[in-house]
């Protein structure tokens, strides 16, 4: 149980996969978890694969069900789609050690309720950030970032991921443990986006940029201008 | 009545003025439309203070009352704070002719009801834009720009604004209207932003880099990566 152990709840998907390949590539400690513990498995096999086809070396990457793995890491990235938002977090809740983090990537999209990715749901608590804080236990922060990172992009081992990471958190500190996944991406740049509240743009840009990349036929990400 | 003059409505305000100075300077023919026709004629005469100085010569710029000045324009440009939206727009559409294209810059900041301008407000229609289409008469297609182009940026005219415009609508050739008034500023370029209701999106963006804008003590503005 390492202090700095990552877990990436829903890491079978396209988001977790692409931040569990450039994470354990920069060298962290990973965990994939799935709710299906053997789809976890295969997602490592599939990360491992790939890093050693590209001459990863030092590759710490394991695959556990969700609440194991959230269970033994001090960082929980929740990469799940929001259909699944509530009762996963109904079930790690229990197992997240107070004093860990929870990074949510989760987007409202509409494709929650079989509509289009283009789209965010409005939520009650205002964003899927606010409604994990809601969820989440005492004494653990919850931020948001990484929404806006195209799973195309982070899959491109070669390539830079040409997009800022909006983080919104309502602890300074809290934030500052997101830097240096930040910096662990090349392309990647921090940009403090405020309270968590602010989650609430930030996830939506997201659907903004799905239909971006659909007229374009690209995948794009965001650059903020003007500061240095 | 040129076929291409360009009414600036609320044409008094920071962002009103920096997008006639930019427009003027391309050799554009607008006309600055406010509440007071005073004020207009004010601020006509700051913009060609600024543009003398810059040696801006052709200058095609004219100032009157909110409704005269939609009266004869193609184009209407409304850059008013979101708690004139409403009443402007009723004062304003008996004016505005058949075939005219409405390019709606309001941002529902919360600062229209004392609060702050990083939030935004929640709109009944969904946005300032498609609240906008509900008050415009019909024949007028309603579009939504230039909301995330910085006052401050537009202002400095030696300087390029750094920031892509996101252009909301749901008819295609308006769409293409608003391409000339985007080229014609430096640094800024056409990103086509899909329908009019992604104005929602694209407005909260507007309060989230003033947030930036504090917390960086810049003026930020937005790239879309990705496109070519």
């Amino acid at each position: 149980m390492s202090n700095q152990r990552i877990a990436i709840i829903g890491g079978t998907g396209d988001q977790g996969k692409g931040l569990a390949l450039r994470w354990a590539s920069a060298g962290f400690e990973i965990v994939i978890g799935s709710r299906d513990r053997e789809r976890a498995i295969a997602a490592v096999a599939e990360t491992q694969g790939i890093l050693s086809a590209s001459g990863g070396a030092n590759i710490n990457l394991d695959g556990a069900a969700n609440a194991e793995a959230a269970a033994t890491a001090s960082i929980i990235v929740l990469t799940i789609p929001f259909a699944a938002h509530i009762s996963t977090l109904k079930e790690i809740r229990e197992k997240i050690r107070s004093g860990s983090l929870i990074v949510d990537v989760t987007v409202p999209l509409e494709t929650a309720v079989g509509g289009k990715p283009t789209r965010a749901l409005g939520v009650w608590a205002g964003s899927a950030a606010e409604q994990c804080r809601e969820l989440a236990p005492e004494g653990v922060q919850v931020v948001s970032a990484f929404q806006n990172a195209a799973a195309d992009a982070l899959s491109e081992l070669a390539r830079d991921v040409e997009c800022d990471i909006i983080v919104c958190g309502d602890d300074k500190e809290a934030k500052m443990r997101v830097r240096p996944l930040i910096a662990a991406i090349p392309g990647c740049r921090y940009v403090d986006g405020g309270p968590l509240a602010n989650s609430r743009t930030v996830e939506a840009i997201t659907a903004l940029l799905i239909g971006l990349n659909i007229r374009y036929r690209t995948h794009t990400g965001l650059r903020i201008t003007g500061i240095d």
